[in-house]
């Protein structure tokens, strides 16, 4: 076998076969197949694509690539939820004390992403003390007495989707469907979580930018999915502006903490609301979405949800008053707010370039060596839909003085207004397999 | 500039800029742009090819990373000819000395290739003593001479096409018109020549196995040749059986002779005939291709050309008498019938094969340390068309005890016979631009 005929086969649009499959990615792994050979192939996977079968065969090669995880000594009903990412997402935060409070138990790898803010992992961080579990052991027992369990990446599993990531970021080949899909899934299948609800955003937020291409990125990941007999759900939802009000470390999870006491953004507790009831629906407790809304709407209402959370800041070494008084959590003190340019109904919010202002303002990393400030970012006033006056504040900025003319031009290139009256969209816009 | 951009750019079908291009192609060759990412490009280039503009500005580059050489101190229009290979490719032999008998000069670089025999040098070598010109002084001597200018490939002549091939030979991005096209005419264009004639094979022992891929190729090549201005012409010719009888370096060299003595297989012969024509034509010595035939079979028939293919044969340390006398050539002694397995007529070579079977007797090279015996190959007696009983020959082997069973075999599987006639094909099939 030789690397460059399975190359020319996949040009020519021809169906690999599962040896050709492994020997590509197995002497790649080793080194006897060099970057630029995989680098023409994954360019041709962007142009021919992947059948199914191809698809299991290569995300069963990146799995065993390292090594899997179990859960074993917990025995909830674990949920590994995951979101593609976007601008202000803090549903992590606020979904895993719920999903506990209902007696479910998360099961997720967590990273420290590039990007506008953190990762879940900075979020919590910005929680004075707070630690994440470093031993299996801490993990398991935070997961049987919280049901929360989010653990930071390891290098040990899926070695080769780093590998395979750091290639196709430099040649072109990052928003190819099935590399995308066996990517976000092999990480997910090494995991064994009894259900797997992905959270696959859309808009201008988010990495697809419309609803075909992410829907058929959901498809994907959902056939891979049941490809490996497993219980998974793929929720799409609106990204066209940051989700929530919130974007920045502690300012988001101040946010989270508003929603598990039902003051959240409309949205954003439906949200929350609809993926804990499709889980419960998962698990087989209610039949349909609106049964596990009730359930959800009360743990919610009664205060569970929240003393879940607190449980589990108090258990990981934060200081579960934060959840009470805000200013326990560093937040910048500087506020300066960003007024409308006219009259009129905000119609478009970029919100890749709000992401972007969070970050210029040191909410994010741009460089995996970069060092987030917890406490800057932004919290919207106006959302898509609300009408504003000239003057009136659209957003305000959280900093530390380096509020610069640029990240204010960012802000602005990202509004758009309209005199018309604009239509709201629905936060979940789809659900397959729910 | 970041070369992911470029990339990115080609992959998504956008015309690339000339400073894009040049970015691209200088970096890599200075090697602060990876292979890794020059093969996902080349990749995207083969799905997405090139404008007229962005194939000039490549061309231009390779051209640019080596020498350019001139033929200063020889006032003859100089003509340069090549052909894109195929089974049995004796043209320069016949053709150089033609050309200069017609006060010509042939300017060409040729290369020792890998292949079903050797390339034109190799061929030249066959004859004891043939030395070709060292040094830049003897070359031009001969070409005012003879006409007959031939000299070997030199590294300094586009050096990045010998990088970029070897990184196309092992990333299945070989078969991109755009690149191949660029690769062939960057090393015409390196060359100061005042005509090109490109003989593009099409057929079964051909790179290009059907008329609209050879097409399209010469169309390109015919194209990059007029954006730098240059009096070219491009001929599309027929491959679908081994160019005359002879394949095999000696054996080819005889060939050549006979058709310098008017006594070449016919289609061959007008070969030669037209080339040459074409060349008085671009010369614009004559107004039609029919006016050219009249002169140029006058210098074969009168016995010109062969006597200018002795001087260039002593001229370069040869014996001219092997003209006459071909025992004077090292042919192999054994030589062994291979008979027609049925009756009928012949329908089809697959001139590959019969290369092939050449290759194994020891003609050719396989990879590039192999040592080349220039006594062995094979001689065909039936073509397409031939009518033959079973038993009748085929066509000989020349070799040296080693024929196995084999390249019997291989010999055997090239043939298919038919009971209807079978209609033969031009050897000219197409003059674009003549």
């Amino acid at each position: 076998m030789r690397a460059v005929d399975i190359i020319e086969k996949k040009r020519d649009g021809k169906i690999l076969s599962d040896e050709e499959i492994k020997f590509l990615l197995k002497n790649y792994l080793k080194g006897s197949i060099p970057d630029y050979q995989i680098s023409a192939f994954l360019m041709a996977v962007y142009f021919k694509g992947m059948s199914d079968e191809e698809l299991k065969s290569f995300t069963t090669e990146m799995i065993n690539s390292g090594d899997i995880i179990d859960f074993k000594g917990t025995h909830k009903f674990l949920v590994d939820k995951h979101s593609t990412g976007g601008v202000g997402d803090k549903t992590t935060i606020a979904l895993a004390p719920v999903l506990g409070a209902l007696g479910m138990g998360t099961a997720k790898l967590s990273g420290k992403g590039l990007g506008h803010t953190g990762g879940t992992i900075d979020k919590f961080e910005s929680i004075k003390g707070f630690k994440f579990s470093e031993t299996r052991e801490e993990l398991i027992k935070l997961v049987n007495e919280t049901g929360i369990g989010i653990m930071g990446y390891s290098d040990k599993i899926v070695p080769m989707d780093k590998k395979l990531y750091s290639l196709r970021d430099v040649t072109g080949t990052v928003s190819s469907i099935p590399l995308i899909a066996s990517s976000i899934m092999s990480k997910k299948l090494a995991v064994h979580a009894d259900a797997i609800i992905l959270d696959v955003k859309v808009g201008s937020g988010a990495f697809m930018k419309t609803f075909e291409e992410a829907k058929k990125l959901a498809e994907t990941m959902y056939k891979l999915g049941k490809l490996f007999h497993r219980n998974i759900v793929c929720m799409l939802s609106n990204m066209d502006e940051p989700l929530g009000y919130a974007v920045g470390n502690s300012l988001e999870v101040i946010e989270a903490i508003e929603t598990l006491k039902g003051r959240g953004p409309k949205k954003f507790q439906d949200l929350i609301v609809k993926l804990s009831a499709q889980a419960l629906k998962m698990k087989g407790d209610v039949k349909t979405l609106e049964e596990g809304i009730i359930i959800v709407e009360e743990v919610i209402s009664s205060g569970r949800a929240l003393t879940n959370l607190k449980k589990f800041i108090q258990a990981s070494g934060g200081n579960p008053e934060i959840c009470e008084d805000y200013s326990l959590l560093e937040v910048a003190k500087e506020v300066t707010p960003y007024l409308a340019t006219e009259d009129g109904y905000i119609s478009h919010i970029a919100a890749d370039e709000i992401g972007r202002a969070a970050m210029m303002l040191g909410a994010g990393r741009a460089t995996k060596d970069d060092i987030i400030d917890h406490s800057v970012g932004l919290v919207m006033k106006a959302k898509i839909g609300s009408y504003v006056k000239k003057g009136d504040t659209v957003l305000n900025f959280y900093h530390k003085g380096n509020l610069t003319e640029n990240i204010v031009e960012v802000v602005k290139s990202a509004l758009k207004y309209s005199k018309e009256k604009v239509q709201e969209k629905e936060i979940i816009l789809e659900i397959i397999g729910g």
